[in-house]
């Protein structure tokens, strides 16, 4: 298969998907609605809505429900962007190469942005079309339990704040990658599969699969904050070295990362051994991952 | 019945739920946890969700069932008061008497407390004990549109803050308040008729009176942020007219506005005539917050 058309077939109705499920920019009061749409189309790959979809197709499962819940998930992750990015947390005012949402709207709308496409993302779910109630409230609670403060997205982000500037030990860096960015990833793979009506086997892979990517996939980041451009970045490279933040290349160097990033490439793509020829996309989108590092 | 005893009864019953519901101090990150627990155990009256089991039980739905979606309610009201008080929105140091989040954890820990309360809120109601899923979706759907950017309660916030220091008028504020605090007061008693399996036209009336008392709730508290002293009201007083903030008292005086409240109260317990003896709660509670501008 051709990875690279997939991904840009998935990412363009992905886009078609959040442009029909966020209020238009002429609805009152606009300047939100603005603003969210700013962070939403301001470039993004996708990454997670073309997970939901790659690992609920591999268990047959119909792609307008997918697509429905990777949009929601997408919401999910630009709100996390937007308040990542406000003065009083990271700090950044770029993002993808364009200024970041409190740099256009101001930190007060970019607040509210973020609190809004978290609250459609939560409507959105609970509309995901063509499934059981059921299958919505377990995928609400995948979500909330994986962007939470315990295990999840916030957790993570916390630990990060508390941790600059600090030395950080091999499992602190873990638990922050695991939560901070892994949890929703590994959400994304959990929901596509209880989206489909996974059997818990099928389940137990795809999320061995998810958690395994997630991690490779942060790996990957902190080897690319290293070695890469601000132009092919799109935000300052060298940041999180700056900032001390914790990171892998920081912690073992670039080389053993990329070794680390082997090998969970490879675990994730071992856990979906069994899943056949329908789960080729989320083979491939593991090595496509992997690829960025070279 | 006594109203006060009632009231200091449910919101006991309410802190009980939040202590359960909410993560321990002693969970990682502590910081965030510490945050969530002091904004929401900081003296609030419990209104909502005292109002979601009045309503719920005005048609024989279960104490237990509604303390849980009240808490979540709780939560989601607290969020947006922890974001509302931020520097880059209203800049308020002190709520109920109290330093604000953002003064005692850091601006970073309560944008993110305040992620964390929402986030924590959707998963309490996809967790609603003894109701059928399809209940939890409803209730999640109902929440979702209320705090919303169209007619809910971060809409509302938008409109207000984009008004502060222009004059507005009568059908902007009408917007502002029926959006920021009107349409979540409204889902408590839809909420709590959802959950107690409410008929269409036990669902209208509490919708209804829900409304009525939403924005009576709101001219009252105009109110007294012009009449009463620091003491009384836990905040700076006379800061909405300070900023110019669009309020009922500014734009027909104290007197028009007690009249309206009234007018609000009387209708609110016009619509639930027909819900009988089992409604006796909902109708002091009116009368209750009526008291409060005398």
């Amino acid at each position: 298969m051709d990875i690279d058309q997939y991904l840009r077939e998935i990412k363009c109705e992905v886009d078609r998907g959040l442009e029909r499920l966020l209020p238009a920019e002429s609805e009152a009061p606009p300047t939100i609605h603005r603003a969210m749409r700013y962070s939403v189309f301001a470039g993004g790959k996708r990454v997670r809505p073309i997970l939901v979809v790659a690992a609920g197709e591999s268990l047959g499962g119909a792609r307008d429900t997918l697509l429905h819940l990777g949009a929601g998930i997408e919401m999910m992750h630009t709100y996390s962007l937007i308040h990542d990015d406000l003065p009083a947390l990271d700090n950044d005012d770029l993002r993808r190469g364009l200024p970041t949402c409190h740099k256009v709207f101001g930190d007060a709308i970019a607040i509210l942005a973020g609190d809004a496409l978290m609250t459609r993302a939560y409507q959105v779910f609970a509309e995901l079309p063509n499934v059981p109630d059921a299958t919505r409230v377990a995928i609400i609670r995948e979500i909330a339990w994986a962007t939470g403060t315990v295990e999840g997205m916030i957790g993570g982000q916390v630990a990060d704040l508390e941790s600059e500037g600090e030395p950080v030990s091999a499992p602190v860096l873990e638990y922050i990658h695991r939560s901070k960015t892994g949890a929703l990833l590994t959400a994304c793979t959990r929901c596509g599969a209880l989206a489909a009506r996974a059997d818990a086997a099928q389940l137990q892979a795809l999320t061995e699969f998810g958690r395994n990517l997630g991690l490779a996939f942060q790996v990957i980041d902190d080897i690319l904050d290293v070695t890469s451009s601000s132009a092919e970045l799109g935000k300052t490279p060298g940041k999180d070295q700056q900032v001390k933040k914790a990171t892998y290349p920081a912690l073992y160097g670039i080389e053993a990362s990329r070794h680390k990033a082997r090998e969970l490439i490879a675990s994730a793509v071992d856990e979906i051994r069994n899943l056949g020829i329908r789960a080729e996309p989320l083979r491939e989108l593991a090595q496509f991952v992997f690829s960025r590092t070279a």
